[in-house]
């Protein structure tokens, strides 16, 4: 593969290869919300990264929120980003969203050492 | 007061004039963790603004927290930022903290159309 | 005066006290744009901050400029942020603007171990 | 590929399929800077992106820059990211880098309506 990109250095639990398989427990994002909801209606998602230290010199930064909704034309719209920052704050973190359409919910973290961490989940949007 | 500053600009319930007093209900945040917390310990802090649109023309864009500490020299740390997106999120958020002083937390939020918003809660830290 | 709020924690040149002053040089940001510009023609303005450190465990590691404008009901507009990070960027920065109405460009960069500063500039619009 | 990721929804100039080639020429991010700098010594990066609106419906909304640093075990770096505002601001910034070693510097722009648009340039640093 010649070409560069950020996208060669995203770490899903569908490419992790074996250097970095050690780094999977403390840096993918679990992301936890209803998989069906009413459309226009608040739901919250939780996002958590577990067991990360949180040192000025290691640390998750930031994380960031997608949806990739079914049937729009330019994906993904970027619906959130949470800044954080070392000693004080932990990846765990509760939003409030709504939706009009079924998508998934993409959660991008990066963490200051071992860069960009991608999960998510597919939620259905009821009438 | 000829000085010019945003600090000019920041709406606190302790500042309110009259011509942003109808604005109060719908843009201050409201800040709601313990009293006391142990040092160390992890604890939740929510964030809410109750009522505002979500809309590409008017929506908060933003929820900054802040943390001014007891016998820090310079403060105030600034401990996490929340960007949000119209239509798709809302401002009530739960975020996670550990905290090693007693302090303020101050959360400033921002209105695309009606500027920065200032509350907080005092929080004690029991060894 | 007991009220707590981060704008008592904002050093501007107007309101440094002395455990502050030796820190100014290295924190002030510096404004250059031109005095007068036209109506919606787009100008540049350069932020810098001189001979700060960017270190892991000491940097500028956000910059915000906001815009107080004549006349506008609700102020500031939040123009643009610029997150920076240690070892490989600098608090030397060009953006690109337009006005419509004559205002005070107001810029607050945040150093993770001094905290909030604000400097800024008058720009004059003409039709 | 059945695999859902943002990475599939990141425009770049290797990968314009049909109905994205007529928003290329006002989304793809140029990016300006010498081929060769000496390590640890300032530069200066120069990004934008033509002809884009700025409106409060449409803008670039963020550009976020990350460095693949040749021969690092976790790629890529986040060096910067620039927050824009509708009407105020336009995509053309200058950013001062320093680096230690060669790679390639990518720009991720993001515009509220259509999307991820990502470029670059390889670095060479000489002792």
């Amino acid at each position: 593969m010649s070409e560069v990109s950020i996208c060669n250095h995203v770490y899903r639990s569908e490419n992790i290869t074996e250097h970095v398989r050690e780094k999977m427990r403390t840096h993918m994002p679990i992301v936890e919300c209803p998989d069906k909801v009413k459309k226009n209606e608040k739901f919250n998602i939780k996002i958590r990264i577990e067991g990360h230290p949180s040192r000025v010199d290691h640390y998750i930064s930031n994380v960031d929120i997608y949806f990739i909704e079914d049937d729009r034309q330019f994906n993904p719209v970027k619906i959130a980003r949470i800044e954080l920052s070392p000693e004080y704050t932990f990846p765990e973190i509760v939003l409030t969203l709504s939706l009009k359409k079924s998508g998934h919910v993409r959660v991008v973290s990066y963490c200051t050492t071992h860069g960009l961490w991608e999960a998510g989940k597919r939620i259905v949007v009821e009438e």
